[in-house]
């Protein structure tokens, strides 16, 4: 893996969280990189979702340094906004750069102070630590109750040189579509436009984070940010720019898979995938209901090839369709025709649904030819074990 | 308890579920009742509820007959709406009354054929069993992952005389609001018109049925039916049904709270109360989305007081307000005060939250005074260990 050109990165332990792993990170770009971002959509925004938003508009759209934290959402409490201010212009300081050039993140409690002086205090010996080589060690330093590092990387050929593509995420609960799920950062060194930034950004966002579902919970801090450098020179031309797209949507979607994958307390990550409907919205809207639906997780968590719980969970989407018309297929195992059951071979499907990866089809007859894909996890003893005391 | 005059019950075990314990149960009507029904709004309806439709279409709301089984949901088969029709046609012969006076309802697993034969043939014996004392006996019967038979009496007095109502209901998973959610069967001996009892069906729906989650999802099968026989002979004047109303409401809400008790691996009934909104319906979307979070389900099941939670999951209903004039409390105990951490005692109130009724109250300040009440439950490993193996 080749990393994009111009970054350098950092991690340390700031004393944020309890248990004494890295919880602070840096990401800085060489020159104020071209960023676009998108925000979630909860009414309740937490500190460093107002200010990197206001940071963006007042730069224009140039990031410089990813300051972000684990261990404290930042949201819900007295001096939130001065914590995240304070941290961002003691950053600015040491790199010498901008306070509107640094965009914040945080992640972690609700609603308990986040002590300032512990971001301040970290700020000399984090930029002192800045390597090029440093990518993991911020991808694990945002980590909450992720059980793995989540990363992905694409490299693109165009006409004028190759270009680096590189992700990392965090998030495995509280992770709900139409917002910007959980905290993801995208680094390339293409030469990219803000305003062209931003229509990339959303369709890989509509492909990945808003196709990704864990327990249909959103967060009131999450963000993804995408960050384009210039530092390989390469200008990506308008005739390029599809290719572009499908590669950062690529890694988008490899990161969205791995938060499912991850997702709290899941053995198995499952992939919906419905066609034949009239528009995407509709395709995605029916996928998301199954994918939401704790009677059809905690089925494939029991590897019980219960494909009514599907049906029913697709009837209540708000998504008109005739049941008649319906089939589904799971593992590649037609269950259900013309909505009605499907001689099988169950004791064979449940050894297929043992997998640690469930794919769910379902088709709808006459319709129309949309599809949609949606990455979801089963629901386990696990999850509740988790988030039962996650606070205390 | 004095029960409705008029009506009569019976119930056994017709080899529907593998498990010996009654499965079928009969409510019958001396005389065809005045009748009022709500049925799931998903696009799949299962073979009774189109009958049940169709029969108090044909009818003009009357209905002689409640026939219910539990075991199978008579959904997605290819001989369901033969079986259906065939065993309401049975029941009418040996009653003595028309087809379109029987109402069906089924629940259990979907997708599997259910055997006519087994229906029909328990007729004769179910017929002969009917006894006024049964009441208790279909209540039984209809159970299928419920812990607790569930039934709810009023009797109220009206200047001809008194009325009785008496409510059974089943359900504990599967449930959702926006639909005439699991099986509910209200009786009553007043004198009511039909096209008054669908009103009062209505508004008793809203506030039980409707505010009411386990899990957020919804049956294929669920229906909520209100009989009004006349055996009192005790007429409901229109200024008096208000007051018959509110009787039917308490009925109706008492079932939907033991509905949330009883939710399957539930240790805690959740009251979640939301105020000062603009608006009903934005009281209960906002009361909705709290109940349905499965991140605030599982605080609760550890008695973990992490308000962040409620407040996020407020955040992101849909409804527009300003987190900083929301206040939250716990048991009573107010936790967040202006969208920010009030200073409590934690182990006080981790104690309080050992309790097996929880009230939530949501409250926003300086935007109007409609409030709402929501039933739901903790979310916990047993309505995992449940689910996981329901069907197999």
């Amino acid at each position: 893996v080749t990393l994009p050109l111009g970054y350098r990165y950092a991690a340390l332990y700031a004393g944020i969280r309890k248990d004494p792993r890295d919880d602070l990170g840096l990401i800085c770009s060489d020159t104020p990189a071209a960023a676009a971002a998108v925000f979630t959509k909860n009414v309740v925004q937490a500190a460093p979702v107002v200010l990197a938003r206001q940071h963006l508009k007042a730069s224009s759209g140039k990031v410089a340094a990813i300051l972000v934290n684990a261990g404290n959402a930042n949201c819900a409490t007295r001096t939130g906004e001065a914590v995240a201010f304070a941290s961002a212009k003691a950053l600015a300081k040491a790199l010498k750069t901008k306070t509107k050039y640094v965009f914040p993140a945080s992640t972690g409690v609700i609603g308990v102070e986040l002590d300032g002086k512990l971001l301040t205090n970290a700020v000399p010996k984090l930029v002192a630590n800045l390597s090029p080589t440093g990518f993991e060690s911020v991808a694990k330093a945002m980590m909450t109750t992720d059980l793995r590092m989540k990363t992905a990387f694409e490299e693109v050929a165009f006409r004028e040189g190759s270009v680096r593509i590189a992700g990392m995420t965090k998030g495995s609960g509280m992770i709900h579509p139409n917002m910007a799920t959980t905290l993801g950062f995208v680094l390339t060194d293409a030469v990219v436009p803000s305003r062209v930034l931003q229509r990339i950004l959303t369709v890989g966002t509509e492909r990945s984070y808003n196709s990704l579902s864990v327990d249909g919970d959103m967060s009131t801090n999450d963000a993804v940010a995408l960050l384009a450098n210039g530092a390989s020179k390469v200008k990506i031309e308008k005739r390029e720019v599809v290719t572009f797209t499908e590669a950062v949507a690529r890694v988008m979607e490899s990161l969205a898979e791995q938060i499912a994958a991850d997702g709290e307390g899941a053995r198995k990550l499952i992939v919906i995938r419905t066609a034949g409907f009239r528009t995407e919205a509709d395709a995605r809207q029916v996928a998301r209901s199954i994918a939401n639906s704790p009677l059809v997780k905690t089925a494939i968590a029991g590897s019980d090839p219960n494909w009514g719980r599907i049906l029913a969970a697709a009837g209540y989407s708000g998504v008109p369709f005739d049941p008649r018309r319906v089939s589904v297929s799971l593992q590649g195992v037609l269950v259900c025709r013309a909505g009605l059951a499907v001689e099988m071979d169950e004791a064979g499907l449940k050894t297929k649904l043992d997998e640690s990866r469930i794919t769910i089809d379902l088709k709808v007859e006459k319709v129309g030819s949309a599809a949609a894909r949606f990455f979801t996890c089963d629901l386990t003893e696990g999850y509740i074990k988790i988030n039962g005391s996650y606070r205390t």
